[in-house]
């Protein structure tokens, strides 16, 4: 288990076989978690965002410019340890987006 | 662009690079698609499910049985032509599952 003091969460990631693909499971840390805020909204649980990877996270950010916002444009550091940064779900069909670089 | 008469909707898959997984967008078709259903209680969009791969669909949902309820015991053939069955989203943390065979 992962716990992501600066995210205020806690999570696992579950590795799906042999893909690259994980589910990553998480449980809020403290009541100002950003994932207790989508559990006020959701108290059954469901699903919360999808991550992408990206080979170059300030490409991919500055291709995305004027069409999908980036809710931190400066990344910050991710579950892994390695730069992410969140989409604005309003400009991505309602869906929260993270892209990780690889 | 798969049709899929019998869940109507529209479905378009989105291939990640070179791995196994996609990104499914979906439409409804018609107004007793069960798409509709889910844009009226999320009209910005959102994520509707997730699907994972099975090597066999009967022996999965057997395993689930009394733990998870199946939506469809008896599987039906999905967007890529495979059986697949849909897992109670009360009985996996909010999520709608849906399982396809190989």
């Amino acid at each position: 288990m992962v716990v992501c003091w600066w995210f205020n969460y806690y999570t696992v990631f579950v590795e799906l076989g042999d893909t690259d693909t994980k589910i990553e499971l998480l449980h809020p840390l403290g009541e100002d978690s950003p994932i207790e805020g989508f559990l006020k909204y959701n108290p059954a649980g469901g699903i919360h965002h999808i991550c992408l990877e990206v080979s170059d996270i300030h490409k991919a950010v500055d291709s995305l410019k004027g069409k999908v916002r980036a809710l931190n444009p400066e990344p910050k550091i991710g579950a892994h340890g390695k730069p992410v940064v969140f989409l604005h779900p309003k400009d991505c069909d309602g869906v929260l987006v993270e892209l990780e670089q690889e």
